[in-house]
């Protein structure tokens, strides 16, 4: 364990001997981290929550929390989370393996989060927001959740695997995007949008399927499924996957 | 006064005897913080500003400032105020009791914000914007104030009572925000939305009276006046006050 | 140098002897920062990039960073720079003087930008952008790079000299905002604006010459080229510069 001598760190955490921690960083009582996580300065770990469930904060091992980041207590997060800095993620938010969470990116609490998704910087994500695996969210993404606000009524977004939100988009209450789908830039999504489709605009509207649009490198390949040509920082075996899904889609 | 060792206060800040201060946290010269306030860890608190007027940055009672807000001096604000995380607020802003600014917001300065006013995450308020009493700000919305930027021409927006102003939605220079009025998520404002009326869209256009919109509850009750069903926070004399003006409306 | 003892500056790093660093400050090994500086507490200043060149984190004399910001190496500033709070910015990114960059603004690196250009708050650029001279960037903007999310593929934006792009706009992966040009609030730019056009909506629509908007200030001036009437902080002679070519402009 590297903790930096001016880090805080309650002798009740369960943090394991490999873990580094910056300066001017808190952890509170109530947080387990894995072996090989880093922990940059100025952030506060394990925040206790008076709406949490009495569970620990728990950070999954060979993570990366960057600087000024904030995570509240009964949250949890699978192997290898890596954050930008100034990251809020509230109590009650699990996500599996892989998951990376952009600068600045707000994520209220009670979400549940699949595995390997990325969010760009500044994604937004209210609370009873589900996201399954693959998804990627860019910047200034908003998930709702109020179909009234303000109300004591909660329709939680879903995000089904391999979506892409492009940036500046808002996904209205209770709203569905469907496997695969591509919402475009500066949208708001007012109701579901099937598998594979492109929705666009404000509102959204229906643009046809996603394999309709062409990859900008010079080659005539579709541009979706991404999974296809887009593999930077996933594991092998899951390209390998991937690449055997092409196969068969080309066969 | 419960400061944490590792907290920088300046002994000329008027700190009450009952204030906690977290670590890593400037409280600087012209501070006024009254009693049972909590400040959380690495906030800079009375930040001198050269664009004040000389007065203190006031707190009032019992307030919660979440850990890395940035408040200026020459601010102040009543009772139970409650902030999120990495809140800034600069000089010249005066709100009444139990404001709530969320995570990331940021107020310009210059502004007039009433009593029991809620801003979500990431609100963004320009310069000389008057917000009135139990208006609700949600997440991403903008508050803008040059009619052709950069000018030397300020033009602020002002929001009246009980009005709710959905996600990633900007009020344009000089608008006014009618009473009880809904702005609907994603919506560019560019004329007064009148008292009750909905206004939806870029740009946004009248959608009808506030009252046609049902609640997603299974009742049958209107969603708006809001006051009407959501009390979650409120103190119980101003909850009184308007389940008073429902039974008259009933009647 | 007046380094506040809870700071902790490397002593690698180069740090001119005028330079103030405020409390919590980390001053990485890779960093050189000239004369008449200020920074504030809580910064993370030249953090380790793995994608840098192993140049140095560079910021020019006479700069004002302000709490909570975090530069990485291999990016370089001219003098004056001026920043918010709890700003970001990542390596491979090069501005000449003059350079302000509001609150919350987040630069993704790898981009080049101009003299006296000025970001106000929570502007996000996408790695790629390039942005010439004088150039406005308001709340909430966002400059994209990836034309079918997420590739490889990296069409970054241009913005030319004089440019103002208003609140909320969005700027699509390859689009050029041409010199003066303005781009309304709310905008989603989908293909390029022609010097001194105005752009408007979503998707943004040519609206005309900029010279046809007039100042609301009760003369009778055009608002743009801005440059004949705003001239809060410019250096003089740049402002000479622009007046003289008024005055060839009104013969």
């Amino acid at each position: 364990m590297t903790i930096h001598p001016t880090a805080i760190v309650s002798e009740h955490a369960q943090v394991h001997s490999s873990v580094e921690i910056g300066p001017f960083t808190i952890v509170h009582d109530n947080a387990v981290i894995a072996e090989g996580t880093t922990i940059g300065s100025n952030c506060e770990i394990g925040v206790p929550a008076s709406l949490g469930d009495g569970s620990p904060l728990r950070i999954g091992a060979n993570s990366v929390i960057r600087s000024h980041s904030v995570f509240y207590e009964s949250s949890s997060f699978g192997e290898r989370l890596v954050t930008g800095h100034r990251v809020t993620v509230r109590e009650l938010t699990h996500a599996g393996d892989g998951f990376q969470i952009g600068t600045l990116s707000d994520i209220q609490g009670h979400c549940k989060i699949g595995e390997y998704v990325r969010f760009h910087s500044n994604v937004h994500v209210g609370q009873h927001t589900t996201i399954e695996d693959y998804v990627w969210v860019f910047p200034y993404v908003v998930f709702t959740n109020d179909p009234h606000p303000p109300s004591e009524v909660m329709q939680g977004v879903r995000v089904k695997s391999f979506a892409a939100i492009a940036t500046m988009s808002t996904i209205l209450p209770g709203v569905t995007i469907g496997e695969g789908a591509l919402v475009g830039a500066c949208s708001s999504v007012v109701k579901d949008v099937g598998d594979h489709r492109i929705a666009v605009g404000n509102p959204a509207r229906d643009k046809g399927e996603t394999s309709a649009i062409k990859l900008k490198d010079g080659s005539d390949r579709p541009a979706y499924p991404w999974k296809h040509h887009f593999h930077r920082g996933y594991p092998e075996n899951i390209v390998a996957q991937w690449l055997s899904s092409v196969q068969q889609y080309e066969d």
